[in-house]
Formats: structure tokens, sequence, C-alpha cells
């Protein structure tokens, strides 16, 4: 759409001259707008979709988490201010209504307080479908925020939720479609899709604020979230912004356990496998020089904030998260690919116990390991 | 949905302190929100809907016009960003996607443009229905906009857009459905809706920018935009954020010619009448100290910014905006409502012209007077 080409056609007052600084216009995940104030910029995203679970307490934490990801990715930790957008299904009787959205809309502003933020306005309307998204804002110095485009060669990327998110969903769904579930039910039982749903619903409702304040620790080059296009589009995108000639090469690919299993018995139906399964509010993709890169891991797994899920309302205590060196930035021309044989890193679910708003602390299933190792 | 509670909640470093200044949550046209920096404000704005004019272009201009309207309601002259949100129709051609959404883009960027911002991002789905809006941004010290809580008895209400954009809307489509049509063309001709409907499309594809800039010329009290809730449902939530004991008394409707006799005989379909007729974009109604309500209109009249429609492209030179004095603030308990049989000024269409990218300057159809008297 735009371009961010500044005021020059404004009649008003003085000629504004454009304020200098770092700018960041459409492509990438959040606009950055240098303002006319002391060095700060305005840094913001916007993001709505339509609910893919069931849960609507979870899918308001989901598109919330969502949105702030797109802050996250540029290494931000705080929010400003938080507008939400809602429709209502005109499909929906008054007690379905009265019911969903005060669920939703409760999820959406409890991830927003684990944000360190608030929603303060939106617009609600009626359509055909449940909509749920919202605006995130924060003015900032430009050292709080870390431009995308410093990556070089002997980085290495690291993800910080595992992939897998879509087949998830749907290998739920179809738990309820014997069409759909006769082929796949050789190679997963029906706990491990309700376990994995879970699972996937809470990576989704996590926040990737972790990630952000530790990008600034270890000293990271460029990151993105992993959404719509997959792991490896989102790889792509990130290296077309480069300013260096590199490019990326993904080696391994943490999933969620069975999920493969799925994607390959249904004909690679969603390209999990190539890359391109397209995930929601999935995890940074992070370039950290290769120094720092395991120390980043062990940090996010020792963190005890972020949580997300139900656990996030409590403050966060848990067992941290999970980040995975997956690949490395090398020469090249801006392009990604995943090496032909990745090796799949099977990212077991955390806990059995019921998602949502009962909570879902971890509940002693033994952890992977912290992180894989390349060559 | 949100009240603005500050960042308490959050884990991250310092226990950041609520910064001070004014705050608007949900309820007004803007959220404001004290930043840690300087003393400057966040206030932003979203709003998105559906199409409800024919022409693409205009309506891309109608939908940034309207969203740009909640900042302009505040005083605030200027935009620092503004996002868009869009959605296809899934019942949309190739061919008609293609031709109908770059139009619309571009007519909600040509907008912005004339608003001296500019687009920088947003958010594009697949939907059953066409949805347009947009987020916009801007940064500023609180002396840049005025809180819409300082009317007192004395003042009077300006309105600086005709009413009836619902009423020539409904009344255009009906011009191709017989049964709809017969109900009214005893008091309108097809030619009159046909006028009446280009007026209110470029009406509503008019900033309200300059309106904005002269709150601050003339010392405007408070005001609001009026839309989805029609003149009355707008002046009665404005008068409840009243600091002082006021009511809002409205004695003139000035309206776009027939389209009082339209909704007279339509039985009050609309409750144009009754103040309660939905409004898309309309004009500001802005409470401004008794002696300084003439010159505010003369000086809108006088204007030669702002022209929106058309003509806006060219750099808004044009003959002005008309606002008319509609009312009086005068003691009471935070309420609004209009007299009886309050003054019905019809205001005449501006031109014949066609609307749309073609643009529609005003062609010497003789002006309607600047302002009503009260009392």
């Amino acid at each position: 759409m735009g371009t961010g080409a500044g005021d020059e056609s404004s009649d008003y007052g003085q000629l504004t001259p454009i304020p200098p600084g770092p700018r960041l216009g459409i492509g990438m995940d959040s606009c950055v707008i240098p303002l006319r104030h002391g060095g700060l910029s305005l840094v913001q995203t916007t993001d709505f979709f339509y609910p893919l679970v069931e849960d609507p307490y979870m899918m308001g934490r989901i598109a919330c988490a969502n949105v702030l990801s797109d802050l996250y990715a540029m290494g931000i930790t705080e929010c400003d201010n938080m507008l939400m957008l809602l429709s209502v299904s005109q499909k929906m009787n008054d007690k379905e209504r009265e019911k969903v959205m005060p669920l939703m809309i409760r999820g959406f502003r409890d991830a927003a307080e684990e944000g360190g933020t608030s929603v303060t306005g939106g617009q609600t309307v009626i359509n055909p479908w449940i909509i749920v998204g919202g605006v995130a804002t924060v003015v900032c110095q430009p050292s709080d925020f870390i431009m995308p485009d410093s990556a070089v060669p002997g980085d290495v990327l690291v993800l910080t939720k595992p992939l897998g998110t879509q087949v998830a969903v749907n290998a739920h769904q179809w738990l309820d479609m014997p069409e759909k579930w006769n082929k796949i039910k050789l190679v997963v039982s029906k706990e491990e899709v309700e376990q994995a749903y879970q699972e996937a619903m809470l990576n989704m409702a996590m926040l990737n604020r972790t990630a952000a304040s530790l990008m600034h620790t270890f000293n990271a080059h460029a990151a993105t979230d992993i959404t719509g296009f997959g792991i490896l589009g989102h790889a792509r995108n990130l290296a077309q912004q480069q300013r260096s000639d590199v490019a990326f090469v993904i080696h391994n690919l943490p999933i969620l356990a069975k999920m493969a299993a799925i994607s390959k018995a249904c004909g690679n139906l969603f390209g999990l496998l190539q890359g391109t399964s397209s995930e929601t509010s999935g995890g940074l993709l992070i370039c950290l020089p290769r120094e720092q890169a395991a120390r980043f891991c062990a940090e996010m797994k020792s963190s005890r904030l972020g949580q997300g899920g139900g656990s996030g309302q409590e403050g966060g205590a848990g067992e941290g998260q999970q980040a995975w060196i997956i690949g490395i930035v090398e020469k090249g021309n801006r392009c990604a690919r995943i090496i032909d044989k990745p090796r799949i890193i099977e990212v077991p679910p955390r806990g059995l116990g019921s998602a949502g708003q009962e909570g879902n602390n971890n509940t002693g299933v033994p952890s992977p390991s912290d992180s894989a190792t390349i060559n």
C-alpha cells in the first residue's frame, strides 16, 4: 500500500521536513515512522483474522499474541496502546454472542495485560464471519528496536516456537470427519492429536516478549515472526531485507510431535516439511551471532516470563520456553532454503491438562533438549 | 473494552510509573495515552465498515476521511501514520477484484495524502463482504489536541457538514427498486436523488481538517464527529463527557436538500428529523464560545483547504465549506435534545457534475447562507 513518503503534500502550517531516522514501510512486520519529537519513532502493526480454535478465550489470547508478535520481532518489549478489531457473526444467536464475545475480549485483554499494555479502543462490526485482531503501537527510541537488516555470514538462525500449528488445528477438526481421519489414523492416535492441538493452542497464545528482550541481550542482527507464509516464506522475506549479501540455510525443523507424520500421510498437503505450512502466532526467527545463540536458547529456557496460555494470568511463572538453533547464515544473494533432508525435531507436548481459562501449568512431562546443534 | 489502566502488570525492567497527562479511553472518538517521553501523548483511532457507495475510489476516500475524522474531532490536524484495513470479497471474480480494490486503495491513499499523512501498512483478508477502514495515529503535545470536556453554558453548537447521508444513499439505491421508489416519487425527482447522492458522497469524502484547525483559532471547548448514532446520539455522548453541568439543545437541522421530505414520506424510517439517522463520515459538532461561532463559520466558508472529493486531489482549491450554528449549550445534566419543531435548513447540492475521479468542482450553483442564527 503506502510507502511512508512523509507529509510533503500538507497544506498546513510550516513545511514539515521529513524527520530523520530509520524508516520501515510495507513488507516487514511493523512499520517504523520517525517522529518530529526528540528522535522518537512510532512503531505499529495491525493484524486480524478468523478464529481457528474452538475456545473463545484462547482465541482472544492468540489474536493478541499474534498482533504483539510483530513488535516483538523488532526487539520491542513495550507497547503503549492496543486497539481491538472485532466482528460479531450475524449467524450467532443472542446466547452464543453473549457467551462467546466477552470471553474472546477477555482473552485478548488478558494477553495485552501480560504484555504490559492495555486495550483502550477499537471497532466492532457485524459480519458473516467472526473477526478478531488488533493494532499495537509504541513510541520508542531507536535503541529500543532492532532493524531487521543486519544479518552477516556466520550468524545462526534461532526459532522460538515449534512449527505445525496449522496441521494440529486441522487434524483436530478431522477427529469429527471420518473420511479425513481415516487418512491419518495409522500414523497418529486421537489422544496425540488432542495433545498436539492443546500444545499448539498454548504456543500460539504465548507472547514472544521474552525472545524480544533477549534479542537485545544477545545482540540479535535481525528477526521476523513466523505466520501465514510458513518458516520458509518468512525466512525468504527476512533474507531480502538484509544489507549484507547473505543466504539463510535451514537444517532443523522443530515440529509439534506427530505433525510431521500427519503431513506426510496427507501427501504433504500443508507443505510442513517444505517450510510453507502456514503458522498462526508462530515463534520468532532470529539471526544471532553464533557464539551467542546457545546462551540465548538457555536463557529462553530459564526464563520465568511470557508463558502465555492459561498460566500467563498468574504472572508467567513456569519452566520457560524452548528455542532451537535451526540454521545458518552464509554468503549468498538474499535468499533462504531448507536443506534436502532437514532434521525433524519432534517437540512433545508440555502437559496433558486442559487448556483455556483453567490454566495449563507444566505438569512434569519430560522436557525436550534445549537446542539442537548444527554440523 | 479496555480502560487504559496503565502497565502496572508489567514484569519487565523498572516498574514504569503511569505517565501523567490527559487520558481518554473508550467512549469518545480517539483514545489519548500519555507517553513516557517528554510530555507527549499518543492519540489514535480505528474504524472500518462496508462500502455504501458504488464508486470504489470515492469509497476509499470516504473510509479514510472517516478514520481521520476521529482525530480532527480532537482538534488534531496532523497524523503521523495510517494503516489500512481491507477485505476482498470472496464473491468477487478476479476481474472485479483487480478493478475495484486498486481504486479503493488509491482513494484511501489520496485522502491520506490530502490529510498530510501516508499509509505505511495494514492488513488484507478474504471475507464474504468487502471491508474498508484504517487506523490513524499521531504523537503530539497536549496543546495540539482539545479534550472534549470543556463546554460551558452560553456556548453554541456548530455543525460542519449537512445531515442526511444515510437517506441519500438509500434513496439512490431505491431508484432501481420500483416498490421503494413509489413511496417517495411524489416528493422527490430522480434528478434530485442523484444530486443528493453525489453531494452526500462529496461531503463524506471531505476531510474535517479545516474545522479541526479552526477549533484552535476560535477556542473550541469540545467536539465530536457525527457518524453511526446520528446527530442526537453523538450530541448526547459528547454532553456526557462534559465537566460542567450542561445540556445541548439543537434548534436547527441542516439537511441535504429533499432528504427531509423523503424521510417524512417513509414515515420517519431513518429518524432523520429526530436526529437518529446514521451518518457516515459526517461533520464535526463543535462547542464554541458564542462570540466566536459566526467567525468560525465564516472562516470555514473562506477556507481553501480540505475540499475532499474529486477536487481535493488538486490541492484543495475551492469555495470553502459550510458550517451552521445549530444549537446552544445551557445549564443541565449532561444530556442533549432537539427542540420540538427544529428549523430544517435545506442544503442544496454544490454542482451537477459527476463525482469521483473526474473531480467535481463547484460550478456556480448558488450557495446557501453561511450560517443560521438562533433565537
